[in-house]
């Protein structure tokens, strides 16, 4: 990656070239050598949502000594490492490569999502309550979006009620996926449900508020798998809310106001999405040629990198990486230069590109590793089903695509109308013939 | 299905459309209702590898009582049902809809596969020790080719020692991805070893020998996982295999003959498997029609089934379904008109079309039905799983890549001799201008 | 081809095989040497639209004179060969492989739709003044349906007016498109246009009429180039229809009955369409098997077919090619047992299957070719050129895509009760537990 | 374009911002509307290739006077305007736009490449003699490398002799596909052939000599057609060389020397070629997006761009279109940062992404006018044929991919390294538990 010219990492601010470097040491040197010590301090059973590895607390300390911490918070935000999106991008890219180094930079997904919103639109009490402790990675948080009885890809579908009585919020309703819900630290959900179904601006019924996990009449019923992996201790869950309660001052940013709030969080967070799964992918490019040049590894009479397409395979993947994180880095850029909503075009693609690209490079290491490749000897099979939930989350391929046609044909009128002088001009040519 | 016409079900024997019918019945009103109950039967924990769900030997009753019993077993056996292959073909088909099916009508790889070799070149006492109770559903067994530490897709470099010492076998070595070996019923291995690595010729280094699974120094390692499941109580496992002794008796068909029986073995399995895969996908559509024209789940103001891409995802569906059904039957014809060597062509291009085709279906359908496509509340990402590892079951994609471009080269010297005649009566007739 | 089994030629009737095995014969000795000759002879500048070849009329004499003639007309017309769509398809398959074979037989498109529709359709007198010529092939024939001004892959929107007056009809409009209008032989259109614009019902407002080439009003304006290629002295061109008159018993079928009168006509000859088109991609896997191999090309010290992607690129058209073929034959054999408008789906499937396939497959052995094979010393650009016309020619994919995705979705009120069935019998199971 | 933020054309020189704005003007206002123009003015029969239509010299005129000329010598030559590939790729993408921009701009393969030739390896006289009048634009040339009787995409086959004789070099072979040799403004071959079989060294086989066009001894044998343009007047031409005489000082740069010419030529054109390809794909798509909201085209009740697939393949494209111009960019940048050779690498992911691209956005364009994109009343079917050329030129994508994917295995012994490493640290992590 820093042989790319476009984005030349020895251009960027000194600081970022610091960090750069240490997250670099820090997941090849640090992480990935933990992976297999996690799985092991894993719990079994009920454990596994009961105990976190105590390896991953010791990187935490490790990167937190390191000035590896929070740095996903930009510029904006007093509490911010002051990176751009660029620059985080492509920090996030390095810890993409390993699935424990998001959360030891404290920097997993949906903490940040939600330590932005805090921080953006968080009372003072709020940020105290609830921020604080996140940016101190003591407790995890969830955010509760989709549910599983309406097409949540339109988010005015959403149907968990909140009502209004006296000076509290009660909620009833259901919610699926809840990413990270499953795990002993997760102390806060931010719930969006439907406040005032009868606005007539369908994107004023919303609110979010903010729930403790251990409010009364809130059931997590059960984690929901990915393809096999049910991915504990975080998880994805299914969660009830009967007739939960919150005071009224757990609202986020206002009444109604859950669109507004849903828009300002997810623009960062996608590139964030985006970038770690290139790093995956970079990984998995990794994996395969280790492995199609293993010398221990021959077939036919010839190494397997000799063999057919594999070849190719390898350099499909090396354009389709390379031209993905232009595509995403570019749209952080624009976040960088304007803000979330100007680089809406942007984030959509790279939002589509991504997750599709990384999935492509994975199926193509999965295949040069054989049967094992679907296994957990190999880091490809379970990086597989984190980059197909992608293809879902903030939005399936399908609503981006769309958006971005959409998009795209803003622009139909003027090129009409630049086709239209240009006949006019050509008929003008041949008048005078 | 019935309503193709290359293939027309009402043209084939009554026996056949009696056994069809039955199988519909029995897979769509028995085996896919009993789906949850069998999830719900299944042990916990480590219990997981010792129960057998009751249901299922329910299911095995009810099937027997039908006659819907070893029904792969084609004419050539005594023990058969006497169908065609691509009758049986169609029967597996509908088969492959339930992951409780194949096992409940006694037609489940690799016990299948095994009941084929011994049925072919068994000798008696084998046939009597081992046939018998498979045949019966008393016993499973399992086929033991893949090794971890070699590229085994070539199976001349299986390391697996077979020294003949007295009148037994030692057999050393480390297997895995063998599939069913975690099963408590599983009583028997098909192991291919190396038993005469000096023999001149690397076709006849290689022999299979019968080892009963409680043999002393057999132990199963643990099972691997694909995509996260750990497809129990079957397993697919990793297993030791040190000083393990068996009676010289054990061997099949003779010293060095491995390649030979591997060759008989997998022919109508692949087909067995392709179809089951078809069975799987057109499962896959039904889900997804179903859930795109769900009147509850609307987007935008308009049904998932007139948003953009979802109609042209249901009818690329169709075509590759009903495109790849017909090569994976033509490929089950030329096996019925002659024998497996000589459907060798027809039977790879079965094999690499039909997974990639079951898994593009499968993932449309998926992403159709959000991230619950991904959970196990449908039956779609276990499927997606399995048809994964059908493109390395029974040798990778690129194995029978290469051989179908190198088997279809043959025509090349009669093509070129047709071309040279050709361009010779061409300029035969410029002369005459 | 005389190897797939599904549809095993020595299975067909003698009458076929005779006649299968005689096309093939002509096809390969003597339409495919005397290419080249036929484009010596094509005339210069102007000349390209005026003569004829006269290798061709040989070559029709010769075909007669083997009973190779009007093969395309089924059973169900006194005049025809009496051969199956499945058993005529596979003649089609054969003539794809030449571009001079399907005139040379007179079996070509649009004659043949045209031949199909007077004979189906025609009065005696307009039997006797059309059809017979052109069953002799004495003249040749256009359909003038798609215009310029409109979308006509929505053939509702067709504008060309068909008015009354006294005992004429008077046309006025403009068309382009029409194959074969630029041959001097081609002495009718059968023209397609609005002759009651206030019907209620959009699919009664057409009609179609017999218009002599010559008729005064109609102006060849130009021909249209598909990629450079002007396809004389065929041509696809632009008409004008300026108050042309026509006497009323020109019209066919009757007023208003134009939407009949082309669902009819087009059924079979799409499915000659796609055969031809599997003809085409077979000749240019054999151009491509026969390059690869050629002693003369090597790189890089290796046969251009032991290089990568090449052995791959073969056998995955003989799969895609394979399985099209099934696909095509399938929809024939539907028409044989039914008729047309029964086939809709399958005839749908293999409208869209067919062309891609051959692009595909052409693609990769114009690539085989280098730079070559996009000139003609090859027949794969222009072959390419052919099949791209394919993608529009009778309705574009998305018309065939869209409607096939349709049509499918008629079966899910069926699948749901299923389903539901299902969900009940397994709620039931569980409620014994 | 100009709101992409990686390569942010206002943080670009004033020099450049000032060009490319004049190039697009130039590009929009006068080139494209005088495109029908130019058709109308090409001679007719034998004389498409003796008459330049005048308003090609009219363009030329105004570029020089805009000083849109010359503009693709970069800072290394005297002569040149002094931009970086980065920002000549840019103004090259506008030029790109146009079939007449080009040329107008002096900037036209395969001048440029051969000016850049000279400009680098010429001598005092070779430069009077030949570079100054293509630098005014008075005459053209062609690059005369690839062969009919060999696979010349590995140079090192090109058999052409080069005798030395006395104070003359003599040439005898054929060459094919020398693009703009049918020009009558043609004056100069940069002929490339065998001057040494028996070195040892395959790269110091080859020489180029300059030879004049009229050169007694070349003969233009014949224009070869792209599907079926014959691209006139410059025509991609078969020329027989036989006993060709020129005098010693023609060869460029020394005997044995050819390679290291081509190599030095290469780079920065196909630079050029890659980001004409993105302008062409971008004129594409805002036809496309003009056809499919054309209010006169509604079918089925709803206008295109609401029908299914037609908003996914705009925003699909526009996808494909930005990553790919980051990808040609990126390689643009690598040459500015070091030289060509440096970067080999990004330089084949370019030329293999930009081209593929290009079809893929053509052919949806094409798709999305119906037959009427085949033909050329629309720049679509013939920026396809020069785009499918450009899959051979200078290389075909196989040779591309396959340096490409060798080029990345070169990492592969130190990322194995670093996997040793990782697990090394990794057995003392689990040592400890």
């Amino acid at each position: 990656m820093a042989t790319n010219s476009l984005v030349d990492i020895k251009k960027l601010s000194p600081k970022f070239q610091d960090l750069y470097a240490k997250t670099k040491d820090f997941v090849e040197n640090d992480c990935i050598p933990a992976e297999k010590l996690f799985d092991l301090q894993m719990g079994k059973g009920e454990n596994r949502w009961k105990i976190i590895p105590p390896v991953l607390e010791e990187l935490k300390v490790k990167a937190r000594s390191l000035g590896l911490w929070n740095l996903f918070l930009g510029k904006t935000y007093a509490e911010g490492a002051g990176l751009t999106n660029v620059e985080y991008g492509l920090i996030a890219e390095m810890t993409g490569r390993s699935k424990l180094a998001p959360e030891s930079m404290n920097c997993s997904a949906p903490d940040t999502g939600n330590m932005e919103v805090l921080a953006k639109y968080g009372t003072p009490a709020q940020k105290e309550k609830w921020l604080k402790p996140l940016l101190d990675g003591k407790i995890r948080s969830a955010f509760a979006m989709t549910e599983p009885r309406v097409a949540s890809s339109d988010a005015t579908n959403i149907e968990l009620n909140i009502r209004r009585e006296g000076n509290e919020y009660v909620l009833n309703g259901l919610k699926w996926w809840i990413s990270g819900a499953g795990d002993p630290r997760c102390a806060l959900y931010l719930v969006m449900g439907k406040s005032d179904a009868d606005n007539e601006s369908k994107y004023r019924q919303q609110s979010i508020v903010l729930v403790p996990a251990d409010a009364p009449g809130v059931t997590v019923v059960r984690p929901l798998p990915v393809f096999g992996y049910d991915d504990a201790p975080e998880g994805h869950c299914e969660i009830v809310f009967k007739n939960v309660r919150v005071p009224l001052e757990n609202i986020i940013l206002g009444e109604g106001r859950g669109f507004e709030v849903i828009q300002g969080r997810l623009g960062p967070g996608r590139i964030h999405h985006c970038m770690r799964a290139i790093g995956m992918a970079e990984r998995a490019l990794e994996y395969m040629m280790v492995r199609v040049t293993d010398p221990a590894r021959r077939t036919f009479g010839k190494g397997l990198y000799q063999h057919g397409t594999i070849i190719s395979d390898i350099a499909r993947s090396r354009i389709e990486i390379d031209q993905t994180r232009f595509l995403v880095l570019n749209a952080a850029q624009k976040i960088d230069e304007g803000n979330a909503k100007g680089a809406l075009k942007e984030i959509s693609m790279a939002k589509v590109a991504a997750p599709n690209m990384a999935l492509a490079v994975l199926d193509r290491a999965i295949q040069a590793h054989g049967a094992g490749g679907l296994s957990d000897d190999f880091p490809l099979a379970k990086s597989y089903a984190g980059a197909r939930t992608l293809r879902f989350a903030d939005g399936p391929d399908e609503v981006h695509i769309s958006q971005l046609g959409r998009n795209e044909l803003r622009r139909v009128d003027e090129i009409r109308a630049k086709f239209e002088s240009q006949k006019e001009k050509s008929r003008a040519l041949l008048a005078k013939l």
